[in-house]
């Protein structure tokens, strides 16, 4: 069976992954995903096992010791990581499977799924990155300015992502997450091993 | 201005090639395309500038010597050749072009284009392959046999293409190069212009 894809998409904090994800899961509902673990303290209207599965520091580093994290990472002092096993089952079923995760977390991913799809998303311009933060009203302006200085040094770094996708209209967003799924599944790259067979196949056959 | 994208259709004799990119040039009526000369006589209901320009040998041996081709082949004993001036111009202005050129001239055009996207189309199998042949009626046992054997060579040989489709529904085959055109202007090697320019902007900001 041919393995699914592994799609993982990164972008700054308040680019929109998550309503995203969440638009694309419902356009195609046979996706995989994975429920992030974390110790940061759940926001208001956040159910555990939803959003997140919200851990205490103890357990996650219990699971770090197990190696039970496909990747995990420190982000504004608390600990976020994907639960490794549900991923690879995914996969190994050939079920495709999305992944919301940060740089640091990606660049791990990157490291044991090289042939993983890797999506950056950029908001239209750093204004309207910055609009989006104030917005949401949760963070106090020198977590903002964090932010925004995180976001120009990403920036810097994204030439190893394969796609990047400015997060404009949501539909849109969708379209293109769809698009790079068909495309990247059409790769040569992705199908040496039955175009192996139908070299062997057509020189068996008799002409 | 950002440079079109040029998408290169390869594909075995009876394939559908014609059809498909037909049928995509139908649903993205800005595709810029080519019409290939050649010196092959016509066949019946083909027109001069519609399927083909028809071209003496002669006429093409002169096109030849001034560099008015971007890639020409000589395919079971006639002259194939793409006129190379529309093609750069369209590309030029922002504009995505569609050539649909056998491997040999693709692999010339892949020289000249390293960033162009190649697509080698394969039907569902090569017994389909071959009933599609012999339906279209108009070679003869020996002739389709010479193509099996071609097909057969040239499977060895689409590693260096970027995507295979198997053109097994016309709509299900349109959708696919759509969606690899959308994926392949998203990818972050197309975008690295404004990307870096977006750093240096975000480097001005006063925060």
């Amino acid at each position: 069976m041919t393995e699914g894809l592994l799609l993982v998409i990164s972008g700054p904090s308040g680019v929109g992954k998550g309503t995203l994800c969440k638009a694309l899961r419902q356009a195609l509902p046979e996706l995989g995903y994975s429920i992030s673990a974390t110790t940061r303290p759940p926001r208001p209207g956040e159910q555990n096992g939803v959003e997140y599965l919200f851990l205490s520091r103890e357990d996650f580093a219990a699971k770090i010791e197990k190696d039970e994290f496909l990747e995990w990472a420190l982000v504004y002092g608390n600990y976020y990581g994907t639960p490794r096993a549900p991923v690879e089952r995914d996969l190994r079923r050939g079920k495709d499977v999305i992944l919301e995760i940060d740089m640091q977390g990606a660049r791990q991913i990157k490291e044991r799924f090289p042939e993983g799809v890797f999506v950056y998303l950029l908001t239209p311009s750093l204004e309207e990155q910055r609009r989006r933060i104030e917005k949401r009203g949760t963070e106090n302006t020198a977590s903002i300015l964090d932010r925004l200085g995180k976001v120009q040094e990403e920036l810097k770094h994204i030439n190893w992502y394969d796609y990047v996708i400015v997060n404009d209209k949501i539909a849109a967003g969708v379209d293109k997450l769809k698009s790079i799924i068909t495309a990247e599944k059409s790769r040569v790259t992705r199908n040496r091993k039955w175009l192996d067979k139908l070299v062997k196949a057509s020189k068996g056959e008799k002409n």
